[in-house]
């Protein structure tokens, strides 16, 4: 049964968005401008998302601090170009009780200022490197236009600081957390993203260069879900985190930031659900199998129970719906918070040996057999629902894959039906500019793949590289 | 061996506290006043206090949200007592980007204005009830002085906040919470607190009543270590928290909150460390065995990986200190982070048949025979360990709790040893206030005791409670 209260994602995507973040309970807006409440639903998913990177941080050495909110302003000042990019969204604390502050603070809205005077002051010896700390936290972007989880005022998200003592540590540093972004979106959230370095114009203010983690939504329009900046020296320099190397040389330090941030909730809706309402790739949802007694019965409530707890003693988190409501709106209900699997165990189904199984991202209903060994089908159901999420929306990537190879196909293809589009660059940030007037397109991504025509595609010149663009939330 | 960086315990209890925070790596100073950097041995107490509470939480229905950082002025002002508690503290961002704000906003101190604003627009029916909302963050209180932990200008902390049909339900979800901060305390902290009500002059701005959990320190100090607020129908009239009822009726919801904060680091040490260094117990030790090989030997460095691995399998986490310092050097770090236990391995000691342990609390060290069952033995230890430093502590309160039936009493205990003072109260504010004269010892809390001698410690009227003052941090 269609969920009233959403509407149709190809009548209106951007109503379809914010209908199913309400509609499953995951936000909501607040009185405070641009901030949203996450509400149980939303973050029960947060903190599974935080548990599993977390593990896999500290799996590679990282541990947890956590450094100040507040950040003074000559401390910001210390970096020129990290000023400028952020200076426009910084939010301004400037009084205490009815006393002005001698100087205003900014909230956070990024650390590497903070990390940086940290570092400086404990960092003296190559013996105190790498230092590979991470924090889990909210920062704060004064932004326009916002959105739930796609773009808040306040965030929450990680940000890896990481001190290395050689330009080739930091730099495989910087690579191997992107790659860590982009296992887990495959494996964890069922996101194909496709990586790479960011243009001069589109990188970190003040990194040398910025890796991305883009992936495609469902309407074609791209989303940044994950970036890692290598700083080499430049950070080291204006914060001055200098240590003696091993030759007994002072030595500034390489400098690597990475972060991935609450957004990813965005790219899961806007991957995977549908009119129904939500649907979260079995690995990441914090409840994964609903059980749903239907008639009143010892026998199905018990059946239900023992279920749940065989469920549950097997690594699958399992409930019943005990609640009062008709067994239809459990269904609905289950349906619209994307639980992966539903179980529905009738008194009448029971005399007839059978219980039903639902799929919540096909909605197909199987019937099986009340022998059959739940748990272990119930598992290979979830793993089966994982890759069919994955593979769908590769496929869906693909669909909406184009290759363009003069500004007019270019055009054409944004004109027609957005999405990720190849084609060479000759590395003019005029091109840049030029291309974004079409409808705001923005390169997303370096790719590694070979060039395609060797031209611009916008102006024709010999192409230095093949870059993927899209238009960009 | 004594750590050279730790002033005696004895000879200047601050400066003792801030070594151990410092030789420790808990915590260090930043750039922002009064806002520490919680350090990886800091955090990682932190992430253990997080992971048993926040479960603890969740078995009693609890479950975590995630509200805005930022209160805008208007709310703050709808309750004026809340107000009027808070200002002197609040910290006010102003202006965003180069242009000033419409309305300035707090940066949450406490979140009862946020939560109420939430629960105003999503309670509507007695079926909407309970909510039994958490959420763990960062706040912001100007404080004047500031020291690590203890009292910081920004500090971590959970803070519940739950709605209720009845007055009868929220009482005891209040009491409930209190209750579990104490269980943690004892069970996981090895702290015994006592807890009771605060007087009116000591309970939470716009609170019907506070509990409070009151912790001993070494030194006879006192520190507040979570508290749970009963707000009756108080907050819900002044944020228009409404629900229709059972009886059809529109009722004002009961509400309760309830808090506790990273200042459980500061209690831990300042109720377990020594001179040399941190102590913790081995419940809330983030690592609780350290293995030290003595000597190069493939069969010491070989036993060592085992019991390693073998401690780890069995739910101990443990570790082995491969690094290349000296064997002292790595006995003096493992005691300064407050290791709980110490296993030494050494090719001389295995000639001989045995091993060492060492336990940090009483800096005893047991020699054992190589054949012993060292998972089994180390758990045991580890036991030990906790039950041990919880008696330590109960006989270190017992040995500063006293009794004053006078104000001479009060102020000779006060001028020789401090600590908790069980005394009479007529209930009046006068006398309260003229007891803080006495080096600002405060009431702590009402305690269920009978009275002692009937007659107020202060003025010698008839007494209405059985108090317990302290002087506080």
């Amino acid at each position: 049964m269609k969920n009233e209260s959403i509407t149709s994602r190809d009548v209106d995507f951007a109503k379809w968005y914010t209908d199913v973040v309400r509609a499953a309970k995951l936000a909501d807006y607040t009185s405070v401008k641009g901030c949203i409440a996450i509400e149980p639903n939303g973050y029960a998913i947060w903190e599974k998302i935080q548990s599993i990177l977390d593990k896999k941080f500290k799996e590679l050495g990282h541990v947890n601090v956590q450094m100040p909110l507040l950040i003074p302003e000559h401390l910001f000042n210390q970096e020129k170009e990290l000023i400028e990019g952020f200076a426009p969204e910084l939010l301004w604390a400037t009084a205490a009780g009815d006393k002005q502050l001698e100087e205003r603070h900014a909230i956070r809205s990024t650390s590497e200022t903070v990390f940086c005077d940290y570092y400086k002051k404990h960092i003296n010896s190559y013996k105190d490197l790498p230092k590979l700390y991470n924090q889990w936290c909210n920062v704060f972007r004064y932004e326009k236009e916002t959105r739930p989880f796609l773009r808040s005022r306040e965030f929450l998200w990680q940000e890896g600081h990481t001190v290395h003592a050689t330009a080739e540590e930091a730099e495989k540093e910087t690579k191997q957390m992107m790659d860590v972004y982009v296992w887990f979106n495959k494996e964890i959230l069922a996101i194909p993203s496709i990586c790479g370095k960011k243009t001069e114009k589109e990188k970190f203010a003040g990194a040398e260069y910025t890796l991305t983690c883009e992936d495609l939504m469902y309407n074609g329009v791209c989303l940044q879900d994950g970036t890692s900046h290598y700083f080499g020296q430049k950070f080291s320099k204006a914060y001055d985190v200098k240590f003696t190397n091993k030759e007994n040389k002072e030595e500034y330090a390489y400098y690597t930031t990475w972060g991935k941030t609450t957004r990813m909730i965005a790219a899961i809706i806007m991957v995977h659900a549908d009119d129904y309402g939500l649907v979260l790739p079995p690995r990441i949802a914090p409840k994964q199998v609903v059980l749903i007694p239907i008639g009143k019965s010892e026998e199905v409530d018990a059946l239900c129970k023992k279920y749940a707890e065989d469920l549950n003693a097997n690594g699958v988190v399992a409930y019943v719906d005990n609640s009062e409501k008709s067994p239809g709106f459990k269904f609905a209900e289950a349906e619209v918070n994307g639980i992966p699997v539903r179980i529905e165990v009738g008194a009448r189904d029971l005399e007839n040996g059978v219980i039903t199984f639902a799929r919540r991202d096909t909605r197909e209903k199987i019937t099986v057999s009340k022998d059959t060994d739940v748990v272990k089908y119930t598992k290979e159901l979830l793993e089966t629902i994982q890759n069919d999420m994955y593979q769908k929306a590769v496929e869906r990537r693909d669909e909406l894959t184009f290759t363009a190879t003069n500004y007019e196909e270019m055009r054409d293809i944004l004109n027609t039906q957005p999405g990720f589009i190849h084609a060479d660059w000759c590395g003019d940030v005029d091109c840049e500019l030029k291309i974004k007037e079409l409808k705001g397109c923005k390169s997303r991504c370096i790719s590694d793949e070979p060039l395609i025509t060797g031209k611009c595609v916008c102006c024709g010149k010999e192409a230095k590289h093949h870059v993927i663009w899209g238009i960009q939330y």
